[in-house]
């Protein structure tokens, strides 16, 4: 860490933040310049907080060299973490596609739901049966009851399931049935909720929030591996800017930044990124060709009439489109799509095999 | 709400609009332009889903005309919401300023800032013992044993005390002690924090997410009010721009928008607002002059020590200095900064007095 | 258009309304809703300005329905322009690609550059002699000596150039150098500077500002367009937002956006896009695979000398792969490479029979 | 400046760094953190080009220490600067109050404005005769004919004349009538206007882009003081964010952090910053009690017919009382509000006395 010091900064001031420093266990490396005195913190820093230094007298600000996550650094960790979820693996060469609806609306609509997606090769479903809605006043969803259909269309498909987990209250319940559990872009801060999914022995996806940097991003997944679940996915799902032409700003760079900066697999969500079906084919496309080891596409047998994200939802049609292009676009950046539970005998038994709950 | 259809719209998708909205219970009337034809959607609309209609065929986009928020609205609500707080009124004429540290740190600590924020003027005192911190490394407050701190600041100074609670469980626990409960930027859109709180007998000072929109805080205050707590305050806090000049960029036009917009008394935060205790004077000055019905302003007795938010926090002196500021900005906009408990013989046992928790 | 009134609107603001839209030639067709009345404004709004509604007494907002850019709207030309520079088609079926030095610093390198990024396959050479840069004190571009030295490469290799102008003066000596004009960034709403192009016979790209809309940036290409200039290029350059991590955040969503929205062809620029090398090549294909026209991409024979933007700067190694990846993708998604000069024995007399300046 | 090395930099690497530093007159020295090595770059920084080193091999980044403007900072220049404009005094303790209307639509219109807002205590008369304006087909400004008016409401009220230009070749036009020239937010780095400007005998105002950062804004004020025109004044105007309650976010933080930055006088307008009457009189209020030297706010004699920027505009009365609120608020903050030329007997003949152009 670098502390920067204001020009008119006395040389008690300066002392008392090499003190300080010290005292918290770093060497210290005073660098004198024409206008300011810089002093650099060095060696152990694990008990130096950097907020300490922002409010001390004579100190005009603080520069981080190392960043602030450790579990969640490729730096520390530089092979991919694979995650294994019945028959697929994430995080590796293969391509992994995740469809469905956005909420579970019935039992046919998600058991139609499946078997589409299923059809055209995608290797987990999706969908919400606890729903964040900006109004009281919306379908909040289908609560357990969603949670059973979901279940009970991965046994009709040997597809695993991924469905966002809201409350900590909920976490035990959620990942009774689920899985992946995922965490909605609005939890990404949600402190006490990541803690409980990094005690639960299931996979977890973290949305980035609509104004979370990349960086508090890996530190919101750093609660969840420094609680002791070290299978944490991570997805761009797009962020708040200016600009209105789509619903979110879909920040496809997010994605080789993270192969860059976490071994933890990068999920990309460009239905929740543009929020506008015709953009979701050329920018999930777009996403295989950036490198995401996953996709996340909303899927509805009926998008006019869906409860919830209906603009932005493909029909089984165009999915079984996009998944064409997809195959031909992972090819292309020698990425193989991964095969289907249909062509893995397994499949099912694997997906019966997923593992037990520990709270 | 206006449904605008594509310049290539068919009858029939123009025909299965009006259909729709019908069955929702409202009256269609459409008007058909050169380019475009629109259905404008009158009458009541409260079964009237506007997703539904983004996600149709041949529909370009919906515009809204009526807000989305009810209970919220000052059309709806003329007259201002006034909170009674032990002997503070909240949303009445007079500015009303909560100080404090920005985390209880020891018995010691909160007790010395009570009595110097009430020495200085001060209504209600401010102070974390549940803090939401980026890195899970950080000190994360002293949850129960900060409260029962905060409780006896109370005891001593009379001031009235506002603290956040940042999950579900925990909402009994903090109602018991604090006057006001406080849900943080990150939880903004913790829906079921929201919903915890509008079942409690307290007021909740909802403050605005920094990526979240005024009419998406509104649409926040409403998951409270409909919940049955019709005691929310709103705080504006600092969103998340591209200007790094700030920690965050405290949108003080929040307050004359919300001003206008809802009944709920307007709060302005600056040391959140900007992180830089520099600009905290200033721009507390400006929060009065636009007409924020209460200040919160952070004070830490030695903030080059503070564990948290040391450089947005204000020593007792500057404190003190920033309220005689304040007092002369107040009247000279017409309104008249409030008295204190000092001056109020009755308030302390206002205080004591106050509501009792009722899940 | 629509005028929203304010709920309290009064009978006569509601008619002066009517009268002054109808006394700028538009239908009007009142709606009288629960609490708003709403005005539609149908037929030829040709003379319609909207602010003079948004002034209006009792009126609350206004909502355009109709895009306000007819020139450059694909709604009115539904075929795509195609641009035609020497051998290379812009806006066809094929994908193009620009490279080339951010800034010419010598003959010797903008000459070495121009044959590495023939060689691997590139189209069009790109390369500033005139440079925008945020700080007085930095190198500012050759100027007519860097046009000499481009013109110098183009002989040599057959490759058309791009440049940028930055100012109204210039116009005419950049435009008798360069094959594609370019305005940059910072002059996107350079108002007279786009009507100067206009009036040129020399195709012109021009660049998303950095706090541009995708509508603003289609309205800037009216002003070149209604000056009679049709051979313009739209080109995504990244846009400012919270993010950190890259220096801008490279809007690919933009691309589908526009291919919707505008005949006028699609360039993507991810280096000045992301700002960092790294990133070039994955967002370069996600370009291509998201369906740009044409890829403009920085290289320098030696990135860790140069004068301007060497972090994202590719060498002529990189580039050359980058060609081979970027040929996959887009065969993948059906669009081939457009083929070289080196294929195209026409290509140097082409370049030759470029149109001739007329100011 | 500090350079850190990525932390599988070699020695080859770093001590390259060392050599092209030392070679551009730096003296350099390298601090060996745990995982990072560290390069600060001290002494005489002028011929450092900070991009040369973000550009080289095994560099992760760059950090800044001292600011790249010279001329603009307050730590070099600690005293205010004083403009005399006839007979009006910027960057004293006294505020200022520029008033008029956004365009020159008439000779009667301006005429009209300058009497009601020198009666009611403005003392500097804005007024556009150049319009940038979004769509090419909008008003575009009366030109000269509006640049004669505006030197005839002089002539009849004392008040100086603030006024737009918008390309180099009207410089001098504009030179000729106007007190103060304006820069406005589109044309913030249009460098070669900057240039021009900073080569007249005039002082100029300079307005944030709206997705300028401060720093942005100074190093464009530091183009024109490093041409020779030391007169120069920096103004907040709103800048583009995601929140759309507002036509711009108003950044008011500015006016402390430019006051903290640098010695140039600081202005704010609120109209422009808003976009919404009844959001001009709170945001003008709180720019005096942000610490503002100048307000800059549009009066239209009949805001529901102007031109352009209706919405925004006050009516003669709505301003007069803001000039009350504003005198009273001033006073508050300890700043008297600026006399007018009614009181000083030398306000015309200081205004004749204005400097002569020298191009």
């Amino acid at each position: 860490m670098i502390v920067v010091m204001k020009p008119d900064a006395t040389a008690a001031e300066i002392a008392e933040v090499i003190r300080r420093a010290e005292a918290m266990g770093a060497r210290t490396q005073p660098i004198y310049g024409q206008d300011h005195t810089v002093i650099a913190l060095v060696g152990d820093l694990t008990r130096v907080e950097r907020a300490v230094f922002d409010a001390m007298a004579g100190v005009q600000r603080t520069v981080r060299i190392q960043e602030p996550y450790k579990l969640a650094a490729r730096t520390t960790h530089p092979d991919k973490t694979v995650i294994q979820v019945g028959p697929v693996t994430l995080g590796g060469p293969e391509v992994v596609v995740m469809a469905g609806p956005c909420s579970v609306e019935s039992r046919q609509q998600i058991l139609e739901t499946a078997h589409a997606v299923k059809e055209a090769g995608a290797h987990i479903l999706r969908g919400g049966a606890f729903k964040p809605r900006t109004s009281p006043y919306s379908f909040q969803g289908l609560g357990e009851e969603g949670l059973r259909y979901l279940a009970e269309a991965r046994e009709a498909t040997g597809l695993p399931i991924i469905t966002e987990v809201m409350t900590v209250e909920t976490v035990p319940l959620v990942a009774e049935y689920a899985d992946i559990l995922q965490i909605g872009a609005r939890n990404m801060q949600n402190y006490g909720l990541l803690q409980a999914v990094g005690k639960v022995n299931r996979p977890v996806m973290l949305k980035r929030g609509i104004s979370g940097s990349i960086k508090e991003l890996l530190m919101c997944a750093e609660y969840i591996l420094s609680n002791g679940n070290m299978q944490v996915l991570v997805c761009e799902r797009g962020i708040r800017t200016y600009e209105t032409a789509t619903r979110n700003t879909f920040d496809l760079n997010a994605v080789p930044v993270l192969q860059r900066a976490t071994h933890l697999p990068v999920v990309a969500d460009p239905s929740h990124g543009t929020g506008d079906r015709d953009l979701v084919i050329p920018m999930a496309r777009a996403a295989v060709a950036a490198g995401a080891d996953a996709i996340m596409v909303e899927v509805h047998p009926d998008p006019d009439s869906a409860l919830s994200d209906g603009a932005q939802s493909l029909t089984p049609e165009q999915f079984a489109a996009l998944m064409e292009q997809l195959r031909r676009v992972a090819a292309a950046v020698g990425r193989p799509m991964a095969g289907t539970g249909q062509r893995s005998p397994n499949g099912r038994a694997a997906a019966g095999a997923r593992p037990v709950f520990q709270p």
